[in-house]
């Protein structure tokens, strides 16, 4: 039997549409990936009432519930005054705590306000969870059916208490059978066009199969149920990735994370001493942008006239991948580089503006041996083009060092 | 009496935590905004047990609520079904529906799948609302004390229908008092530090002063409630902008929208058909990346030598200001632009990767009238510093074109 969890976020800035609350999002995938069945967020403004009514009816209804938010030292704070009057334990001055905050402020040189006394009160059978990063502790405690943990709104303190301290803990009370996620991470392709190359693949019993499209790639992503053989888990993931192709860039939660595109690609760059000189034109610097700390790359332009008054308008598109070839060569020579990555495109202002029109891009990679190119369309809205220019440049590099250059 | 309104989402996606839920706060704001009490957001999964629960709960207690996700064809699109059950009401063919459906894939040259009809079956009593974006005609209807909303979790379909039909139909089925949202925004300057401003002004009464810190801008936001005196509301706009002081680029709300920091640039550079040309080094293309589309930029250079080899590391801080200020003399001269902006810093490669290190940025800005400059610092992780150096340098060129410039 399945554990229920719910995630619970306070605060008005949520309700009313301030702070997006992406805090619930990722407790969700953390609880599911420990073997929780997921049934319900809920958010509500800081008011004493339907805080109180909250925990009692979630009380009911869920094994554990992990809350965000209230903690603070200020009078719209009311988490642990609620807590108590719903759950009819006093609130306790915690010494520990209140030394912690003391230290907090301390270590700043600054004088604690009398305010964050108040975030050493505690429920009575709480247990305290500390926070390295901020002042206010959270704290943990049983009420009728449901385990509530009770975490800061803060994503940073939030996210680094909960992977510290709370999920070990979970690990520990809840009989749970965590489940293995694996994401392919491709570009290149759509999440459509994955579907297809996986239609007629048989996925074994025990894997769920998901999609996840964010900007910079689509994940597809494969959920082990727990005690799935590890053998026929890796032999899953490699049919799969095989079908999907040369699109997949990383694999994670296989071995060890990956990383994302530039990850994979500076990983490499870096471990070989490679060099990269770059030309851009339709990305316009953001892939330069992107490569912000890599000290592979040596040298960028960015051509702005391209797509203005030469080339992007008037060259009929079969005769661009020549020239990005003989430009890459040219500025691989120029610079002294390892390689020298040249991105071109067809199509007008226009087309680049309108977001139901495509343009395409040229991509010509010198390499110590010989060019490289691919011919490639971006679509959508004038930034999404931006950014995919950018990464389908990358990607080429990428492909080449994982040698998957045709 | 102010009526309450809360928000409910549908989708295994957002309940597992794959996709945050970025409608419930744009739509959040959207109520508030018209002048609704928000009090609660609510997901749940694709289960028909759970909605019908939900529906139940939620017309007891509030006065609209408006529904995302659940619509689409497919047979965990349980939406209008759970509503059908929860309120008694059979589920009927809306003709209407099916041939705005069929359309939409006569007009992509497609056939429309059989699983596509069951989006043309609507309860009863529902209101259509049309969606002339995608396949999902969303509805609503009165189910005890609370008017429903049901609209597709397509972010794009979602906020188009809300704009055209469903705002301009609860301003007339609701007595209700639009509050009238203005912010002003700001760069260069914390929220602290615009509290700091405001300590000692006197908000008038039906003012609500809020802040949000977005991470190309600080927004301070005034909530005047409805019915609060025209000529006061600017009144009191101008008193918060000059105390925050020239910090503030764009005000929205009062008149018109004025956009962001590259929107207020664009439109007078566009209006006085002025040329730009750039020299980056800290933000290393980020500037220029952002200028996508923006025909006055005549001319990109990143010089990525200057954090590596020469410049930032050595160079005493006190010699980048002028050495800024002949570069973009220079520049301007050889590229024959109106303006010419350069982008210096101090601090070492490690400095700009510490996040609790400072680097320091010289900005210089050749005009048709002389040199101008600021130096500032920038804070936080790698990729905040470079998205702050891109800003700030914009930033420079922003206060000439208004004016602010000592």
């Amino acid at each position: 039997m399945k554990q229920i969890a719910e995630i619970f976020s306070q605060g008005e800035e949520i309700v009313c549409g301030q702070t997006v609350d992406s805090n619930a999002a990722w407790l969700s995938q953390q609880l599911v990936e420990l073997g929780f069945t997921l049934k319900r967020h809920t958010a509500v403004g800081d008011n004493l009432e339907d805080l109180i009514a909250l925990f009692t009816e979630i009380a009911e209804r869920a094994d554990c519930c992990i809350c965000t938010g209230g903690l603070g030292p200020t009078s719209d704070d009311l988490t642990a005054e609620a807590v108590s009057i719903a759950s009819g334990q006093p609130l306790v001055f915690d010494a520990q705590a209140f030394a912690d905050i003391e230290q907090y402020y301390a270590r700043r040189n600054r004088v604690m306000p009398e305010a964050n006394r108040k975030q050493a009160m505690l429920p009575q059978s709480a247990l305290r969870i500390d926070n390295a990063y901020g002042t206010a502790p959270g704290f943990a405690l049983q009420f009728k059916r449901c385990w509530f943990v009770f975490l800061p709104g803060v994503p940073s303190e939030m996210k680094s208490m909960f992977t510290s301290l709370v999920r070990p803990q979970l690990l520990q009370s809840f009989d749970l059978q965590p489940e293995c996620l694996v994401s392919l991470r491709s570009i290149g392709i759509g999440e459509s066009a994955i579907q297809q190359c996986l239609a007629d693949f048989d996925l074994p019993d025990g894997v769920q199969l998901g999609f996840r499209a964010a900007p910079d790639e689509v994940q597809t992503k494969l959920l082990f149920s727990s005690g799935f053989p590890e053998q026929e888990k890796h032999g899953c993931v490699t049919a799969v990735a095989d079908r999907i192709g040369d699109y997949v860039f990383a694999i994670d939660g296989l071995n060890e994370a990956q990383g994302d595109l530039l990850e994979v690609v500076a990983d490499e760059m870096s471990k070989k001493h490679y060099t990269l000189a770059l030309l851009e034109t339709a990305s316009q610097g953001q892939l330069a942008a992107k490569c912000l700390g890599c000290d592979w790359l040596r040298r960028v332009e960015v051509n702005l006239d391209w797509g203005r008054n030469t080339g992007a308008d008037q060259a009929g598109a079969g005769d661009l991948q020549p020239i990005a070839k003989v430009w890459a060569e040219q500025l691989k020579a120029r610079e002294q580089t390892d390689f020298a990555l040249v991105q071109l495109y067809s199509g007008s202002a226009a087309d680049y503006r309108d977001k139901d029109k495509a343009i395409v891009l040229y991509n010509a990679l010198a390499t110590p041996g010989g060019v490289v190119s691919t011919q490639l369309n971006a679509h959508g809205p004038l930034k999404h083009k931006q950014n995919q220019a950018a990464l389908l440049a990358l990607d080429l590099l990428r492909r080449y060092l994982q040698d998957k250059c045709l």
